[in-house]
């Protein structure tokens, strides 16, 4: 295979980026990929706040993968600036190839970069092949994700 | 009692913030109190950062009160923008009183007014008294928040 490159996303990304999103079974009943305009107007917010990292993995030129890192600092564990992965998209492809792992690492990396202490995602409480992979990564189950529509 | 006001922290607040984040089962290993230069390089971070949301609750001008709300752009859930509570803290003499859910429905009702679709939250396994009083405030323990120390 040939070789993969993980670069931020430009806004030419976005309708790749959401055929991710949408390929998933619960992205499945959440997106809506022929409607472009709330990603675009999304992706705007994104580029326009320094503290996002949206980026994608490409092989070929071709999107293959997604991940969202936000940098978080706070007062807490001593002034630790912390970081979140969010929006983890791997395309259907690519599935089994370690390219979640590359991802991962990637942010893991990217964070120790921006002097981050620690990392932390949630993943729903269905995705139990997720929760392995992310153990393997070692990641630590130590917390529960709340979460209240608005 | 007093009233009670909600307003952004400053940085006259730092070390009654920090005393509340100390006063805590897991805060007490995680915070140095007595060494503030970390936590004001951090407020000088959160200051700098518009998407950052430090408030305090006070009553008669004595902080009781704090809470970390940070504005997440996504291209997830049509392009969403959801929020993210961290370090809510309330003063020893304060628990019991109902101020962490005012400080909770502050949080929710800004987060709306930024045109938030999603708030959410992580909260320790261990924390099993802040999980019952989320679930009674509309939260629902749908995902696994991992972390990994960097």
């Amino acid at each position: 295979m040939s070789d993969l490159e993980i670069r931020p996303a430009t806004v030419d990304d976005v309708p790749a980026i959401i055929a991710m999103l949408a390929d998933d079974p619960l992205g499945a009943q959440r997106e809506s990929p022929d409607h472009l305009e709330p990603y675009l107007t999304a992706f705007a917010r994104l580029a326009g706040d320094p503290h996002q990292h949206l980026v994608v993995a490409t092989r070929a030129e071709r999107v293959v993968g997604t991940l969202q890192l936000t940098i978080v600092p706070g007062l807490s564990r001593r002034g630790a600036t912390r970081s979140i992965i969010e929006g983890v998209r791997i395309h259907a492809d690519e599935r089994g190839s370690g390219l979640g792992t590359r991802l991962i690492e990637w942010a893991v990396e990217e964070s120790r970069r921006l002097e981050c202490v620690l990392v932390q995602l949630t993943s729903d409480a269905t995705r139990v092949d997720a929760h392995r992979f992310y153990e393997r990564l070692g990641f630590e189950a130590s917390h529960v994700g709340f979460k209240r529509a608005l």
